[in-house]
């Protein structure tokens, strides 16, 4: 069977047809749930078809993953490098056209879509190196002929429940560091990019298979809420990353917790870049328009809450207008395009319906604010001006609807900014030091990401990525992320034949 | 007023009396609920009368504490750290009066009392060097002219709940390095051990006054469930540090992530000591007697689960039954005592009901199994020879009832460590490296402590403490605990004046 | 016997007295050596009386030593802590006096002599906490059935040679972390300074002995260079931290590495501190003055180059000129001194003979450039406009003498400091982060120590002390300087029966 | 030209001919110095000519690699690790290769060959993760509005001066780290190995050209002494790594510090395996051989001291002696040979003088004792009965010469362990919990690495390798060996306006 356009053949290069089977279950490739249909946000026709999970097959796949952790469980650590290290390699050699799937299946633009995939990579690199590096602590003992040591171990395996907006590179922030921790993963992606999740599949299962490894080790299911649900309640699932709203998010917590299992979650950012009166306002202008408008005000860390010092407000805002109105929006593969389509027709429906809110209550639009006229699910990118009291500024609206702010003290900016329930990403522009240290400091921002003079998006892998407060908290990537994927155990070795007792205590 | 007891005159040095009043709020003490009454275990008479605190005392010590953290974030660690010296010094001045009392008041034999109050003491020598230390990294970026910095902040307040059994050990674990990180702290303690809490609040309270300190700094609450409840729904409180058990805990957390606030959660444990064929067996069974009738059988990590291999289970079963035989029951202040009361007559009730069911399914008790008639909540210690499948061993009966059951091979015997919900502490018995290894290692015990040839309890400050699982998965005292009680910031500033981005994006 | 003046009796106080054993050797007080004269540099006039070492009491001392250590090693860590403790808190309680004690012998002003004993007390607080964090790391092996640890020993013994203008706080970073580390101390003060090396020396007696310690765990010897060189050759010492000018640490360093032994090296600085057109110039003339005329210029740290842009540079002189005129020249334990005296008449007549050759090239000499005639040896805190061509801007003349030149560029400036031989501390004022952050990257400052609107000198203890270049390379006190304290081992253990190579081998 | 045996052929796909110029120097092939000839110790035949530097070469590379520097530091760190990876690719592309001429023109056996390739392939992908860690620290700072800092920076140059015996994998563990800190090689291989050195050089030549950075960052020489001495004495590199000799060793290292420069150093060793009554002899005697006989002995790991309990000395010994009867002794590239040719003539004529030391001694020599008639440098794996007080057993004889002694006692073992004055390598075999924490603790083992159950050769590149005393003490490969590279700076930023000191002086 063929694609329906000749633009996707490309697809082919990285093992996709026009149907495609939605599960990989135990080293092989079925599903025996319902067909959907994955659509290029830009037009909404069909790109290819896809059979999903069901129960059955969740839970095929979950005995057989349960199986095959105690094989990768007992493999060297700088073993499990290597095949991530080879993971890595197989991505890399796949580059471009799998950037090119996530731009055509999710909508942002090919930098952003090949960006995403770079990501991977990257992980997959620093993972290698990491497999070497998950330490474990010898710590002096007050006891004689006592060792204490902290030793890391795997946990088993790790859920990856990852969204529509980063259909891969979140997989890659956890895949890559469970792996090498000695975990299988079992990973549901997004209900709306089932083509991105089989192509990344199938990599990983090329690899594991060269290594003579079981495919189970890798278990990957194209699904919806009730694949989701099955991995919450799954007991032998100690681990689940879920990256998605806080409400979701809330949820998937409670029923983890209630089997006493642990969540890693990315849940809800409500962002804001703060512009100082000694800002240069140049590369503030820069960095908010990619922030506001980048992959069309669908990351996690786009920024949707801009703060004036009321002395550059201006400025700034004649500025942002006019590049506004400059900005090119159309299909996301198609070259200079900036702006991509939102990704559903629901996103869609979703920004007018917050467009009308504001509307309805009177706050100035500076530019942008309507739904465009097309088969694809494009929109305006919209600035509005608005007062800090607005309720609707305490909520994440995900699309390109940027909301200003003037203010005129630093300590005024902070409080806003950490006025909302979210924590995720912030930032500031400024050239004071004495700002600079203020704003990362006890009493500057709240949030996991606290940036100066970069955009509130744009992370780099060597950091740990996360948020605060109804973020949830987990933290992913880099520095010690990895010990979310490992048991820490306190071990004390006494090897004399003594029986001395901590703090001293005499006992018989 | 005087005190019942001439014994009890000894309470004046550490600044309590007959009647006293149980909330510091503010600097002050005030506290206007109702009166409850302190017993000593040992004959259930009072040993002196409490003023606890009411819902209205709550809000005005967290509005109080509230202010106070601005005051207190500010000051540099390592000046925190001085402070905390300083109540190091002042709980070291009254060691063997504090020690007294937690013997009086919990009723654990004297030695284990002072060895309580010897570990704040550790705590805080511990933390004052950790105020050097709470070190952030400094992360090489992608990005030229950036820096990537990991900031660890304050987190605001602490709430600390604690439980009976430990009733200011676990308050040091939490304050010491909760202090020194830049919290206020809010400690409820429980509502059986209220002089314990007034007696070491007010030495924290000295120190905060001879410093000219906020006494807010520190809020100290005698009360009930309506209190731990208040400061769970509290969204002044970003982090709940709870102990006791897995139930209350779970209903603890939903509560508090609700909210999207932190736990810390130190629940329930039912821990296992396996006997290998190769251990030393003397060792083994001092180690047992400590482990399952020290504190008598009432610490998180009592051992409740003795795995014996069938090789020498018959001799470490008879030795163990030598020894139970001779164990002196009695006062927990009198000198030689090994085992003392339960904490309340409920204890005595549920140790009475646990022993009933055991009976009634024909389970063999090989010594004990009575309570004791006295004034006091005294019971035997109890050893049962019972088999892995009954359901009252996979729970935890909060006394000195110790399980005993037979394996043949390592495997089995870590199978069944493993099979229980809880995960806080465990042990091996043996000389052979490769069990040492295999226990410790990916395929050995899952818990949070992992011993070999020392008991299930006794934890040094320098590790890391806590459990996995139902357990609650915290960790207190030493590692690097203290990052639960500070925000991470992961902030890039870019110094230059161009923006590259992460992932080598090009945008715009 | 009494001393001379009545002022001198305090120096009972610390158990010193007009004439003074001056070894303390296998716990014992006992010198056979020549007996020298401590002297205030305030007046040249007796302080006290020391009898000496000789190379007998030097050998007998070791031999103790080497005995003691075998002790001191096998006991936990932990406790060596609790023994560094005590030693803080015997040292807290005698601050005054001390100070005091350092200021007359030393000559620095009294808050500099109190602040000196302090950095020791705060060094024993944190070494306390250190104790427990000595951490070795368990490092994943690429072998199943292996583990990889890195276990930090203790090296045995470590001798400390340590100079006239820090008498006891370079014996304080030394010997704290080197205790907690597990070794025995050797201790050789300052042939200038025998009073406070053996007031200390006594507080630490009187902790070892108090705790049935060996007393030769801290042996400890007034003497010259003949003490000074036997510990180089004395193989029984692994570490030999020394602390003086780069010639005579050269070889020290030459002798010491020649027997395989490894040296720590806190040598000359020549430190200097860059203006910015940008700066805060208040901050800046008052840190240039402390950095410049404190301790009389006899730090280590002490600022002798001053970088001023030209924009601002005759502002800054100006201002400079005016408080040097200013500045309380006279006795040290005098209040409102501002600068004591030069610690010898030598230092003296070194000052006379550099402030001659810079005449006699003429060089303009700002302020100050005269010897005080007086008892005592006291100069005039001196500047002097100089070029950066001039010879004698690369050498550290030790005492209040600062050189000015003026640059364009901050990349003049950071090419005027790094073109010393010394590489210790450096110091830029500035408000731009640019300045800030290229000061401390790759292409700024190549000093140990590296700070912004601060003076040269003032380090914390929480950070490692120490120069690169000519200064040695050696790092005191905070961060993982204790690593140099301890032996490295890497070790594998195979608990398994095969026998895996790494890197794949194989054979046979 | 022509390679003179067809067997040689196999060069050309490492760019290797019969005649090679012997340098890099900035960016380009070129060599004035003499032309010296390549040849085979298995025949002593010639495989190619390699002109070498002369000190004008020198010159010229080091003027390059001085200006290179600026631009390889002002890469950011993960870009430089890219690089790494690449050089990595391009190194596995060429893995048999590479091996072969290893094993061909050192004389170590084939998979030896192999496996020292894999080990600069496994130091890149370590060095790719590590270039996103080389994290600083910020360190909680005693002043108000002040951050203080520990930052890595690059030193510079790196020189690597390295032996026959690894002729790239010791380039590999420091070269892939110097790289990724940022610093430019300088690189002057084994005047014996020089067709290894231009192979390696120009693979990594290929990557730099590939990616448009200067050649200079990787300057490389085949060379003598006298390029050796040029690196140690020439200021322009702050770090001259070495390993040979410790009597070069030590000659280097003062030359190096007599201009304030920095010694990595990998000296002499003489290790030594300690058999325990309790060990598994199986798999004791597997691995005395291959740490005996395992590149012909000249490993500077190689066990050259076997301590044997005297209950199992016996049959220890006539198990070695069996086996070493059966090694195959022959061509290091033919298929099944255990044992290859000493490196050179001269080797094989010191072992001929070694055991003509031993046997005027009357020491036992219990097999082996002869070379072996032939064009290549082959000679007898020999193993002699001895006592530890004779001098020869102090000192590394390069070849495979065991010596074997009787003891006791565990005690009486790690004495001898100890008694010698090299420090680097040891093993003790043992099924003892409390032997295996007695040699890794404070009284086992006092060198740099301490095995347990395995042979004290053949490291793994995540710890950190190196040895103490004579040995050098420098470490390198894993562990936080990067450190070295790089120099810390202790950065204080004050970005308030006060000026608080720090230890609570008061200056003025």
């Amino acid at each position: 069977m063929g694609f329906e356009k000749k633009e996707y053949e490309f697809l082919r290069e990285i093992a996709l047809d026009s149907t495609n089977t939605g599960c990989f279950i135990n080293g092989q490739w079925k599903a025996t749930g319902s067909v959907v249909t994955s659509v290029n946000p830009s037009n909404n026709q069909t790109i290819a078809k896809v059979t999903e999970a069901t129960i059955q097959d969740y839970e095929e796949g979950l005995q057989a993953c349960s199986e095959a952790v105690k094989t990768w469980m007992a493999i060297p650590a700088p073993k499990r490098g290597e095949i991530v290290r080879q993971i890595g390699e197989a991505l890399r050699s796949k580059l471009e056209h799998l950037g090119r799937l996530v731009s055509l299946e999710m909508g942002k633009i090919l930098p952003e879509g090949i960006g995403e995939v770079q990501e991977i990579i990257d992980m997959c690199d620093y993972a290698v190196g990491l497999s070497r590096q998950l330490n474990g602590s010898i710590i002096p003992s007050e006891r004689p002929n006592h060792m204490m040591f902290e030793v890391w171990n795997p946990l088993g395996i790790v859920g990856v429940i990852t969204a529509f907006n980063f259909p891969c590179a979140v997989l890659g922030w956890n895949a890559c560091i469970a792996l090498v921790c000695g975990n299988c993963v079992v990973w549901k992606g997004a209900p709306t990019t089932p083509l991105i999740t089989i192509a990344v599949t199938k990599l990983v299962a090329e690899v594991l298979e060269k290594n003579n490894l079981p495919g189970a080790i890798f278990t990957s299911f194209c699904g919806g809420a009730e694949i989701g649900q099955a991995i919450s309640k799954d007991s032998r699932i100690p681990l689940v990353s879920f990256t998605g709203s806080s409400k979701v998010g809330l949820m998937v917590q409670r029923t983890v917790n209630e089997r006493f299992g642990k969540c890693l979650l990315e849940l809800s950012g409500n962002n804001a870049i703060i512009v100082m009166d000694d800002a240069d306002i140049k590369l503030a202008v820069r960095s908010i328009l990619f922030a506001a408008v980048g992959t069309a005000g669908q990351r996690c860390t786009s920024c949707r809450r801009l703060f004036l010092h009321e002395s550059i407000s201006q400025n700034v805002m004649d500025q942002l207008v006019g590049v506004y109105k400059q900005v090119k929006i159309g299909d996301s593969l198609e070259k200079g395009t900036l702006v991509g389509p939102l990704h559903t027709r629901a996103s869609r429906e979703n920004f007018e319906k917050g467009i009308s809110i504001i509307k309805s209550q009177a706050w100035k639009i500076l530019v942008g604010g309507s739904v465009i006229e097309s088969e694809g699910n494009f929109v305006q990118p919209t600035i509005v001006e608005i007062s800090q009291d607005a309720p609707v500024v305490k909520e994440e609206l995900f699309g390109p609807v940027l909301y200003v702010i003037k203010f005129q003290t630093l300590e005024q900016a902070i409080e806003m900014n950490n006025s909302v329930s979210q924590g995720l990403s912030s930032s500031i522009f400024t050239s004071r030091p004495e700002a600079i240290f203020k704003w990362i400091g006890p009493l500057g921002s709240d949030c996991g990401i606290v940036n100066v003079n970069i955009p509130t998006n744009g992370a780099e892998i060597g950091g740990a990525f996360g948020g605060e407060k109804a973020t949830g908290g987990g933290r992913e990537a880099g520095s010690d992320s990895w010990k979310q994927y490992m048991r820490r155990s306190t071990c004390t070795i006494n090897y004399g034949s003594e029986l001395p007792l901590a703090q001293g205590i005499n006992f018989g």
